[in-house]
């Protein structure tokens, strides 16, 4: 997507350097706009584990960097395989229960488990690195192709006027390599001159939503409006909410979507005001193992530092101001559950299904 | 309510002093514990508009006393009646949309109608804003007493572990003179040794509840834990919420609660959750006049920059930090309208009742 009316996407390799990967370094966003380099592999670990990047699909990607750059930096060592797998060790564990993280590392270590020269595993690794990256900004795409009907549908009945799309959180282009999942159909609604609007949750405590998603909006000229968390009931009572779109961090093969905590007030609300509620995700999101999400799936208790301080740009740099008393008592839970009942339908590359075990099973019969 | 151990309401006449009148400046809180005082009729007005207090039967009396003063200071003066008709007509616009000022007001008006002596004209408009106070304290501390029964009934089934209520934005004795509204049943079980919790929600974008709220349950010793509004959906579907109690800004003759947006969305989880949902408020928000609140109840669009920028205490001073792109366009609604079929209750200072006209008319005959 645009960032100052250039295409950009995530992460991605250097044209004239082997030795070099970019990445925009989310950290400092929406304050300032930095491109950081990894160069080695302790520099991959570093900006997953420090959240330079985060978004489960680039998260994974960046790990599939990590690799090759392991590869690379092992080729005039005794051992390089010992070099690559220590590492690989390691960077399982830069973040906790990031699915995609796990799966990129298997993947590489699965496409060198016979090679031993030097020179194949940099090429393959690299190659590798490139499929997973090319998957994931693919699967974004078709996202966006199969929710554009969507949007379409409803600008049929909005003679002319803006479609207002409510997302929570960032399930955007950042968290992905490019279009993102819940915003896919947005952009693509946008490109093709359907006019939009997009309702940005601000989603505290880290605002993932008017730091993010508002940046990345406004980069890519898409119209949209930052509101707090406790808004959205009203704007849907008042009529100002055509669609709800949101991402999912984990979705089980009965329809449960697990995603950043306040999802589910806005999927009652919307329930509540008849406007219908999608999450977009990409079938890696499906979690076949969980039955009951609420007695199966672990609520991640996050540090309670973001609910007592704030990130600001304040003084030329980033700092964390304290914006209650710092000895409250705190409690930080990131994820909420959504049932199925809520749900309009999944998005996801494949098509629109139900969020049901039959409307999973016809799409993903592989899950089954 | 106690504060460092010594009980205090939010305002109170100097004891020693006729001309003086004392309050808690809440623009501080909970950074700075700030007495300050009224000498003339024009630092009433200045308290109300820059809200040093806030909250609907604080701001009354606040008008009240700031008419007493305004009689004080007219009594060398030729015309005083006229010094302190003109000063109330200039109070009434020091907030907007605030019933209980103008009901104040009004009242102090009442009583002087035919009165014209200065002495007179001190000492009635010193009464009567007496017993303003008075009847919104103990109006407060009725809510309290009616309140009670619904926390008492939880705590039975609890087997001497807290009971958990979630409340939203401050609907605490901050924003009274004493005790409160919602906060009010919960003083009177602490105070009874029934074991309680509170789940404190922020409350974007004032954060009223993480700066007042959980200051005043914390100085009145009462156990409370801090949460982003985004989180109580989560705490409702894991079971750690008993109830939820909340404020009502306006209820209508049919039981429809306007309150601090994001109230609503907090009703509609305890109901898919069947969690009990109770709106405590005086008879005097009761609105006769309104039937369809959606289209008759103009919610106040307020600053945008409440938005934007957050108040944090950085560098020894209260300052504005911004938290966000400050071009980002913002919407700042700030009241939704939950609808009686999710609320359990209203707790007034008559008792407890269904929210409908029926239950409403049984305890408020008056308003029909």
């Amino acid at each position: 997507m645009l960032v100052n009316g250039k295409p950009y996407q995530t992460i991605w390799p250097d044209e004239h350097d082997q030795g070099t990967i970019r990445y925009i370094n989310q950290q400092y966003l929406p304050f300032r706009f930095v491109i950081d380099e990894l160069h080695a592999s302790e520099d991959a670990f570093i900006a997953i584990r420090e959240m330079k990047v985060r978004g489960a699909p680039l998260i994974g990607v960046t790990a599939a960097f990590g690799i090759y750059l392991a590869a690379l930096e092992s080729k005039d060592i005794a051992h390089p395989k010992n070099h690559i797998m220590s590492f690989a060790a390691r960077l399982l564990k830069a973040r906790p229960t990031a699915i995609n993280l796990e799966k990129a590392i298997t993947r590489q270590l699965d496409a060198i488990r016979t090679i031993e020269k030097p020179y194949d595993l940099i090429c393959i690794t690299m190659k590798t690195s490139l499929e997973i990256m090319e998957e994931e900004k693919e699967n974004c795409r078709k996202i966006g192709v199969n929710g554009l009907p969507v949007i379409i549908e409803i600008a049929k009945r909005k003679s002319g006027n803006p479609v207002n799309i409510l997302t929570h959180c960032n399930a955007g282009w950042l968290a992905c390599i490019d279009y993102g999942t819940a915003t896919a159909p947005v952009y693509l609604a946008h490109d093709k001159g359907i006019p939009v609007h997009v309702w940005v949750d601000e989603t505290r405590p880290r605002n993932q939503g008017s730091r993010l998603t508002a940046w990345e909006l406004k980069q890519h000229g898409v119209p949209y409006t930052v509101i707090v968390d406790n808004a959205g009931g009203y704007l849907m009572q008042s009529g100002q909410v055509d669609v709800v779109i949101v991402g999912s961090d984990r979705t089980t093969k009965t329809g449960y979507v697990t995603n950043k905590v306040g999802t589910y007030l806005k999927a009652l609300a919307a329930f509540d005001n008849e406007i219908p509620f999608y999450a977009a995700l990409p079938s890696s999101s499906i979690d076949p193992e969980i039955s009951d999400p609420y007695k199966e799936i672990n609520i991640e208790q996050r540090n309670e530092n973001e609910v007592r301080y704030i990130e600001a740009w304040s003084g030329g740099r980033l700092q964390k101001i304290p914006i209650m008393e710092i000895d409250n008592p705190v409690s930080n839970y990131g994820f909420d559950i959504t049932p199925p009942r809520f749900i309009t339908g999944l998005i996801t590359e494949k098509g629109i299904c139900e969020a049901s075990e039959a409307g999973i099973s016809a799409l993903f019969p592989e899950y089954f």
